[in-house]
Parts: structure tokens; sequence; C-alpha cells
């Protein structure tokens, strides 16, 4: 029998409205099980899908360690408890990432050998699978060993969600030259360029992010974090100009009218909601992010990755991929 | 008398021709006094400009430290020179950017007390004058007395430049919580909120360099280029994107029309070659680096910025500004 996909009801901006919207239309439309986590008086409808009841939450801006700690009955620790007791397939939360981490970690446990568990983010390439950036802001101090890991795990996360075999792994530096960066870079570029069980090409920048040459960039959790919401940052701004742009006038509207066939395949493309979220690599069990503004339509997509993860079996092809510590 | 601007002539993926059409367009436009520096019989056709020959060049892809070494008669070290030696009022290139800085810094020498000088970056704020990021790479370790003193010379450098009084500071981090971030960032947090002579408002994300609602943002080297680059290469690569669109056709190349009067301040705003390149601060002189690609409109803007920069007195505001080591 599937298992269900536990999903934080209580999760996100949107919550629990597109949350529950999104996990229906998963059901619905793609025939995956479901069920929802969260305090029933709080969830209220939940559209025939199937309640784990729990009486508490944690919110979106609460200490991460704090509220896991103090709320054994959240939504979040009893999704990760469902996945931890083979209740579930998978957990997706669009809620507060410091305690969806928390949650797993503590509940569901590292994968033997595995330092520390890291963040894996789809960046767009257009036309292109995404590529994958690692660590995304889980571990803001980060050790050799560690992102030694990240890239392993990574690798395999990349050919289980986006089917590339041997993908090309970079290290996210200042310069393409193995002499630059600071001492963390230079000696992990060191490592993987001795053979670490990865393809690794060697050093990118950050204007290689977006549309990568690369299918894999590793680096540490702050400047992984300072750089995907930079990227995000300046998409965002731009996109908003445009659509000011677009919206002046009549004309302009005209124009709009006729650029958007063209446009749209390109929004789609960069257009968080359709990644499906970030997965968290390195614990007994498949924990996807979704990001805090996610829709119903973001909560689908981040469910079919977790389903379809957990199906293909990503947590057994991340402990073959990691050398144990 | 007004000294002249001391250009190299054979830096960045142009030279000489866009250099010296720059520098003429400098010295016409805008009354500037020009000396060019460089080999005569690579330079070519000065057009009119005084040149101050030398016999090397340090090429883009050297390595710095060695280049400047070696190299005492190239255009870099000659044109940090003539600052030194106070017949050049500021030097101006836009070839390797290591080897520039460490010219300058050989030949000028550092502001007493400065711990290590640092890039400075003007990030675009389309209507209002740019932010700026320090460090934008010359320093891949820093320290936390580095980091303020980068806060203290940026805050400076954003008064000097585009005439902001007091201008507010922030930390890159990756949470707007004084506790999240690396060591460094948390204790330079706390160093800057116990009041080091600048406005510290706090900590800003990624999500926050372009538009930024601050007028200096302060960061390590690393995590400052690899921002601005990805910051960068997402503009560049939506910008490239909009113009296949907008030419795929005579319906979208009319829409375009339509649209570009609307779109030109916007493009206008975010082009690096309007913002007048980057200073690096800390030393005792002024010494501006314009980006590699650097057309003739951006030498002449880098150049005009080293001009007024020099004559506000900006090296005795660094000065000023400075808690020394």
């Amino acid at each position: 029998m599937t298992l269900p996909v536990a999903v934080d009801a209580m999760g996100g901006d949107n919550a629990p409205g597109e949350i529950i919207a999104g996990a229906k239309r998963a059901a619905d439309e793609l025939g995956i099980p479901i069920v929802l986590v969260g305090p029933p008086d709080q969830v209220g409808d939940t559209l025939g899908l199937p309640l784990v009841a729990c009486t508490e939450v944690i919110a979106m801006d609460e200490d991460p360690a704090q509220g896991v700690r103090r709320k054994k009955d959240s939504s979040l620790v009893r999704a990760a408890e469902l996945v931890r007791d083979n209740k579930a397939s998978a957990m997706v939360s669009a809620g507060n990432t410091g305690a969806t981490m928390a949650s797993a970690l503590l509940r569901m446990g590292r994968i033997r050998g595995v330092h520390r568990p890291c963040i894996a983010t789809p960046l767009p390439r257009p036309g292109r699978p995404p590529a994958v950036l690692v660590d995304a802001g889980a571990n803001a101090e980060c050790t050799t060993e560690m992102l030694v890991q990240f890239a392993q795990m990574a690798a395999a996360f990349s050919t289980a969600r986006f089917g590339i075999t041997e993908p090309s792994v970079a290290l996210l530096s200042i310069g393409e030259e193995a002499s630059k960066g600071t001492p963390l870079v230079k000696e992990t570029h060191k490592v993987l360029a001795e053979g670490a069980g990865v393809r690794f090409v060697g050093n990118i920048e950050g204007r290689d992010l977006l549309d990568a040459p690369v299918d894999v960039i590793v680096t540490d959790g702050f400047t992984g974090n300072v750089a995907l919401k930079t990227l995000e940052g300046s998409l965002k701004f731009l996109m908003t100009k445009l659509l000011e742009i677009f919206t002046t006038n009549e004309e302009t509207r005209a124009a709009m009218d006729v650029l958007l066939p063209h446009l749209a395949p390109l929004m789609g493309d960069l257009d968080p909601d359709g990644a499906g979220g970030a997965m968290l690599l390195g614990l007994e069990g498949v924990c996807i992010i979704s990001h805090g503004s996610s829709s119903a339509t973001a909560m689908r997509n981040a469910i079919a990755v977790g389903h379809d993860l957990a199906e293909a079996g990503v947590t057994e092809a991340l402990r073959s991929a990691v050398t144990p510590a």
C-alpha cells in the first residue's frame, strides 16, 4: 500500500486555505494519498482529506529550537513523527523553515555518518531541468567534510529528482581558479578534485547561478542563503517593474497582450511555485520545504515531489552516496 | 591647478579604444584634465590627450601579485605612482581588478590605522541614489574589526559620493534577527549596535540588495562578491531573455517600440555603465575600478567619479571616519 504524504496544514502565510486546496489537488489530480496534520479547530474544512489531529502550531516567526522543544504536539512535530513511524512517506511544510528542519532532524534522525543535514534548492534553468543549490541555508558555518557530503548528497538528489545521470558538481566561489576563495572553499576544492565520488568540474561564480552551466552548486549555508535570496529578489524586482510598465496605459496593455504568450514560458520556468520546494538532505525520511508564500499550486507540486522522491527511494540513494564521517 | 585623472589606457576588454574614447569625452564634455598611462606603441592614437609612457601591461588574467611585483613599469603601477607623487588626483582602471588593488595598495599605501582596503560598489536603486555594497571582493576573509572599518568608510563614501547625510548602515545576513548568521556577522552586529560612529539599522537579507532599503550594506568580500555577481547575473539573464522575446517577430518588435520609452529609465538605472565604477576604500589616494567590459561611457563616468571624489576630499573624509586599528 502506498503511504500518504503528511502535509502540515498550518504552515505558511496562506495556511490553511491554500495548503488544503493544494493537498486536495494533489489527491484528485495526481492520485497521491494525503494526510493533513493540524488542530481541527484551526484547520476547518479538510475538503474530505483525512486529518491527524494535534493541538499546537509553531508560528512562522517563532524560535525554531524553542518551538520544537516546547510544542511536542505541534503539526510539524507530529508530521515528522508520521514519517518516522512509517505512517507517511514524506512530510511537506510551507511553515517556519527552521522549525521544520528541527522537527525533521529530531524525529527522523540523520542518516548514519552524515555530519549535518542541508537544504537542496532547485535553481531554474529555463528549458532544462533545474540545477541544485546546496546548502541553501541550514548551516551558516560549515567544514570541508560537510561540504563534501553536501556535494555527494546533492548529486544523488539531482539524479533522483531530475533524472540527471552523473550530474556535474561545482563549488561556488569568487573566481574559477582553485586558488580563489576562502580557506574552506580552497580546501574543499582540493578534496573534491582528488575524487569524492562526484563529477567535480571546478568553481563557478555568482553570475552563473541562474541558468547554471552545472547540475549541482555547493556552498555553505550562509553564502547559499544570501545568493538564493539575492537571485529571488532580483527576479521579483524586475518582474514587478515589468508589470508596472505593462499596465501603464491602454497602449502598453496591448503590447503586453502581444508579448505575454512569449513571456509565459519563461515566467513559468522562473516561478518558484513550479519548482516544488526544497528538500532537506541527510535525514532518515523525506522532508520537503515549500516557500512561505506557497499557493495551492506550489503545495500541489511540493507534495508531488515528496511523494515521487519517496517512491524513488531517495533516502536509500542518499545513504549510498555519502562517505560516512 | 587641478590635477589630472590618471587613466590606465590598457585596462579592460575594450582597451585601448573605448578607454581613450571615454577619457576624451571626460575631457571634452566635463573639462576634466586627463593623463593616459600606457606603452605608446600599444596605446596608439591618444586623441590629443597627454600620455605618460611606460613599457609594460598587466594582462586581465595575469596573477595580480606576481604581475605587480614583476612589472614595475606597467600602466597600473605607473598610474598608482602618479597619484602617490601628487601628479594625479585619482587613478581609474577597467583592467585586472586584483592587480589594480595591489598596485594602488603598494604604491599609495593604506590610510593609517586601516586594517585592509575594501571595494565599495554602488548597487542600483531606481529613482534614488545608489546604495553601497562593501566589501565587494577585496578580502575573502574578514574579521569584525575589518567589517566595522568597512562600515565606517563606506558611510563616509556614501556621503562624499551621493550626498547622503548620516547614511543608514546594515549588515548582510540570513535573517533580520541579531542571532542570525555566522559568528563573524553576530559579533559585528554587536559592535555596530553598541555604536561605532555609523547609523546602524540591523541586518538585511539578499532579497534586499536591489533597490535596497538602506544606504550601506556591509559584508565580507567573499559573500559580497558572490551576491554582487548573482545580482548582476540575474539582471543580465532577464534583460537578454527580454530582448530575445522583443525581437521574435514584427508584432513583438512593435510591442517593444511601445514599451521602450517606459523601460529605458529603468534600464538606465540598472546599467552598470552608468554607475561610474567601484572605489577602493582605505588608501592614501583615490582608485576607481571600472568593470572589465567598460564602454567609453562607463569610462567617462568612472573618470568623473574619480575626479569629483578627489575634489571633494574623500580621502580626508575616510581618514576621519575610521576608528584606527
